[in-house]
């Protein structure tokens, strides 16, 4: 999926909302765990309740990756499923040296491989420019960068200060974004903001005026929806918000659906308010 | 396999040689590409050839998971093959939220996840000590830490200088490497230093004096056996030096594992030389 393609999917749809598809067996209501497939068989229910009211789904690959070859086959059936507007994310935060991350870019992004060919895939940057570039190889794929994550770790490292370089004093993570910039433009390159991070979100921005920003971290983490969209909104939409838990777990019973539904609902309700006062 | 058992294994076997299992089915002697699971044919014969040679095995897992379903049945079979006196390295770069990279530590760690229990598992520091601490909450289980790298992207981020802070100026893998030494102990925490990165070495066994270091990039990437082995061993060995392909792909012919053992034997032996200077 394009830029524009996206930006597009955003105001037709009044809604940026990403659905993180994180699903844990062990949390699964239990009239589903006699299912064949009990992962696939919920988030195809979610898929179902919520796919006109989110832009996209991100997976969380340790998820099913935490299942064994069976993990792996819910993944492939459950993006198989993904309506072709809707934008896919594989939330695997991988990186590794040249010659691996393109392997790893082959995994998520070349049907022939694997058998997934999600739209982008979320990258870890600490080991460089080669641990990125084979993603971005791929032509109308995208690399999903970390920049400032929602979890209290984000402080040991992220936020520490570089020392006065041309640019002034600046800390890793906006070293991150401005460094990422030269190896894509905005067609291919998003960030990971948190939610919680809203303090940073207007400098990021400003940083980062054009691109994506994919923001985990409002609902179960605690992070507001009004201060991202009021910081991080753009004429193109420019935001894909996430919510896992709130959505995915709205009730236990048979009702999940209807109530992931009514979860998702509320949000693009939101976002559309927000979305009126930008254009 | 603890601190002690592996310094053990290493002077037992006058070795420490971790055998990188980077196995790429597009590489495969063709003699081996009708077989029913070639990778696991592969691994099998490699890890014949050289398992009185090497004190460990390093799958990467992208090798693997780039094979869909059947790489992670490939891995758990070859992970079951792998003798209980070499310590075993899922070679995996993850990383991410505390919930999340929980189920990261319990598919690498928990044999009844995904039928894997290797005894590490390599981790990116990006996301901070919220992101690793659910690995080492697995008892007798080891995080082997992205420090400094042996790729050229490593000069990005992980040379970047930090502020002069209260342990002078450093830069960011020195703050990695002090930091994560305030969440484990050398019993359950190594760190990723490339082969390639010898001028550092030095200071970085100051830092971390008793840490096992995990030490790829000798071989196809270029780095120096002589120079790694000079500066990085302890007294109790302190070293696993990787090398993958320069081992896997001595030879595309019948002849394959043979060749590998030529290899892992000529490595063993220089590191039986350097063994014998520091004992």
């Amino acid at each position: 999926m394009t830029y524009s393609e996206l930006s597009d999917q955003i105001f037709q749809k009044q809604s940026y909302l990403c659905v993180g598809l994180d699903t844990d067996p062990r949390k699964l209501p239990s009239h589903l765990r006699t299912e064949t497939d009990p992962v696939f068989t919920f988030n195809k229910a979610i898929i179902d309740a919520t796919a006109d009211l989110a832009v996209a789904y991100k997976p969380n690959i340790a998820f099913y990756e935490a299942q064994g070859p069976a993990g792996w086959e819910s993944l492939q059936k459950t993006l198989d499923y993904i309506p072709e507007n809707c934008f896919t994310i594989a939330d695997a935060k991988r990186g590794d040296i040249g010659n691996t991350s393109d392997l790893y870019a082959r995994t998520f992004f070349d049907l022939t491989a694997a058998g997934l060919s999600f739209d982008s895939v979320t990258v870890a940057p600490y080991m460089g420019s080669d641990s990125v570039l084979p993603f971005l190889a791929y032509d109308g794929k995208w690399v999903i960068l970390l920049a400032l994550t929602s979890n209290p770790g984000s402080a040991d490292f992220q936020r520490q200060q570089l020392q006065r370089g041309p640019l002034g004093h600046q800390a890793l993570f906006e070293a991150v974004i401005r460094t990422a910039q030269t190896w894509a433009t905005p067609d291919q390159l998003m960030f990971v903001v948190g939610a919680t991070q809203t303090n940073e979100l207007e400098q990021i921005r400003k940083l980062a005026p054009d691109n994506f920003l994919l923001v985990p971290g409002v609902g179960a983490q605690g992070g507001s929806l009004d201060d991202v969209s009021r910081l991080g909104l753009t004429k193109s939409g420019g935001l894909l918000v996430n919510a896992s838990r709130s959505i995915l777990y709205a009730s236990s019973g048979t009702d999940f659906a209807e109530r992931a539904k009514d979860e998702a609902k509320q949000l693009q309700q939101e976002m559309a308010q927000h979305l009126s006062s930008i254009r």
